[in-house]
């Protein structure tokens, strides 16, 4: 009774991309999904695990008898066993190695020396080397052999292995049989540090109009190359990872997780957001007495949180895309935090105003009227102030502020808006 | 003594690309912005107001002089006038139109008949082009010329300009120089129909590992093509603009827009959240009486508000990715609302006792510690289910699920918390 659940056809998945088929395994409910990944046709199956997601990828690898690993080994080249090497035991990456020839033994040492944020783990190795003093003449000769994808350029390295120049194909055609070509290199070529970081990498794509970029190490020595393919993937991950962030959770996550493991994941998101829910709580409970005599009040109290909490978030996340882009500098915070307080100024005697009225009819009390009006002027305020400051400081203490920006703005809003709501109204109306 | 935020060495905009100078340009306060731009070298101005964000560089173009603007338009070709098309006052455009050859002209009037979502919008017209019986010596011949950027592939087309096939420039290499390039052409390359939803067709890329896909008309006519910086590009924008939305924010957004704009902008974001913030007060205002007697109530209100409220937004994050994805389909949305409402469960059941004890503990009240409890599993499964139903729902209705899913997810999630909370404590408590 689960067909529904398949996708419509699985015989089709022959006319399918690796990426693709990947997507579709991850959108199907586990048994579904063991059900579907027999159809993957065999020599797939090594691709379609690298382009899946590490915990739908994982869900299937614990399917694998030992045969179904021997057989997904005998196929793996250093690229791929990077990206499966943290889903598979030990002892079957060791096998993998083992089958591999030496160069790409080398390749998988080499790339698994960097770490996962840096692009020296994921250098593609299939690129066009020629020496430095090569001629016009050998570099046609090569291209009549072989022309792996995203062939740009052929990469000139001296007998050290460093690089030394990067010669556009495009540019051997003007050029004479016989010319050398260091005259051909095209100097505008950035290498990318092996040691960089994966996403400023792709930001070194958008301005270079190239198909891959070469990496080196420290030392100037060709690694291989990264190729614009991977920028577009890093950036699409990029932004995914921050978009689930904010809500407390992993990009790898499956979106079928077993229940068990997706809740404990979750449970910790929730508990630390407990805390700051009793600590709103407790600022509360300072009013007690209060709120027992004016009862308006607690009906009234999720207004003035809320506002603040929506300010605050709107100047949280301008300030996030602009620490993101590189935008914030000490030079301008400070003007900044002018705009920001300005434009929650403006916008809080607006709303002030507005829900004062509200009130005040709603309770028949133009004094609960004034005292909502002068908390939310005072939370919006403080949303501004919290919204540029928080993200600016996460930054400098190398806390991603998309991760718990918000959770530290919201909690700030929710007590200085509950403190400044119910201790004007302890004033002013008992 | 703005000096300190002015950009360190503005004679450095030199050596810049035109897309730094238009980040380090949207960074600075207004005044200091106007400042920097006369700066900017004359002949980079016109990239450099391509490359910035709308409210940015209409900040700038405010600025222009008639003298200014003519300078601006006596070198425009159809693809910079296309982006700063709705930045200019009309006359200035049909200046620019005037000034421009016939061919741009044409291009221009092609682009502007697209959406500015679809990729016929932003085609790029320096490609290389052959008629589709042409030879190997053809192309040599025309790549000793020219080489545009981005040039991977020589596009063929038949007498009435019909793509006709896309021969890689690498092919050439080992081919004869009377061959026909019709024997070379590269199946798998697939033209983008002018059409086609830009962020769609940046999905194309991720998949063909090419610097640059051809556009084509509905009827298969050739107008330009893709590259892959605009992929990137795009896929930057796509996901800014999805995290500026969840904030009510604009992607083009103006980090130092000025304060009565960006306020009134704002207001409006603020004045939706009003409304759902007083549908909750509503809510706790149906049970005054009762808030009377028990002010613990009021005390712990937010708690049960906030965990419903974080819990829907994990699952609602999850989903938004999903359908992002293409992986939320009719057949799995059930499976997904009984894993996501286990999951919901079983973290319901999880908190609702720890908060239970610590409330019980702080009132001195074990029924207290009952209701909260259980408006907890009330709230959290409130939240697994919208969590998965608002999205699809509203991607049903062809409303981004990203701009305004969580404003519903959190009006639910206030007043089913506040409602199961105090109602609970009425039938309990009283």
């Amino acid at each position: 009774e689960d067909s529904g659940t398949r996708p419509s056809g699985q015989e089709a998945f022959d006319d399918l991309e690796p990426d693709q088929i990947a997507l579709l395994l991850e959108s199907l409910p586990l048994d579904a999904r063991e059900h579907a990944w027999f159809q993957v046709p065999v020599e797939s199956r090594a691709d379609v695990l690298v382009a899946m997601r590490a915990e739908p990828r994982d869900s299937l690898l614990r399917l694998f008898d030992s045969e179904a690993l021997d057989q997904l080994t005998s196929s793996l080249d250093a690229e791929s066993l990077i990206e499966l090497a943290d889903s598979l035991p030990d002892e079957v990456v060791d096998i993998a190695l083992a089958r591999m020839d030496q160069r790409q033994r080398h390749y998988y040492e080499q790339s698994a020396s960097y770490e996962d944020t840096q692009v020296g783990r994921y250098v593609d190795h299939e690129l066009l080397i020629l020496p430095h003093n090569s001629r016009v003449r050998d570099a046609t000769r090569l291209l009549r052999r072989t022309v792996p994808e995203h062939t740009g350029h052929l990469w000139l390295i001296n007998r050290t292995g460093h690089l030394a120049g990067a010669v556009p194909v495009t540019r051997l055609f003007s050029a004479r049989e016989a010319q050398p070509l260091s005259e051909l290199i095209d100097d505008e070529i950035e290498a990318l540090n092996a040691g960089l970081d994966l996403k400023e990498a792709t930001d070194r794509f958008e301005l270079a109009a190239v198909p891959a970029l070469p990496v080196v190490t420290d030392e100037g020595i060709l690694l291989g190359r990264m190729t614009q393919s991977l920028a577009l993937e890093t950036l699409h991950e990029h932004y995914e990872a921050q978009l689930m962030a904010t809500a407390g959770l992993d990009e790898e996550e499956d979106l079928f997780a077993p229940v068990m493991r997706s809740s404990r994941r979750r449970a910790t998101w929730l508990g630390i957001n407990l805390l700051t829910a009793f600590l709103a709580s407790w600022a509360i409970g300072l009013f007690e007495g209060t709120l027992e005599q004016v009862v308006a009040l607690a009906v009234l109290m999720p207004v003035v949180a809320s506002m603040g909490g929506i300010a605050g978030s709107q100047t949280l996340t301008l300030i996030i895309r602009g620490l993101a882009l590189g935008q914030i500098t000490t030079s301008n915070v400070m003007p900044l935090l002018k705009k920001e307080l300005s434009v929650g100024g403006l916008n809080g005697v607006l709303w002030a105003i507005v829900i004062g009225i509200v009130a005040s009819i709603w309770f028949n009390s133009a004094a609960i009227g004034l005292v909502i009006g002068l908390a939310i002027v005072i939370n919006i305020a403080a949303a501004a102030l919290s919204g540029v400051l928080i993200p600016v400081l996460l930054e400098r203490l190398k806390i991603d502020p998309a991760l718990s920006g918000s959770v530290i703005l919201t909690t700030v809003t929710d007590v200085v808006g509950f403190v400044a709501f119910l201790g004007l109204g302890t004033l002013v109306l008992l």
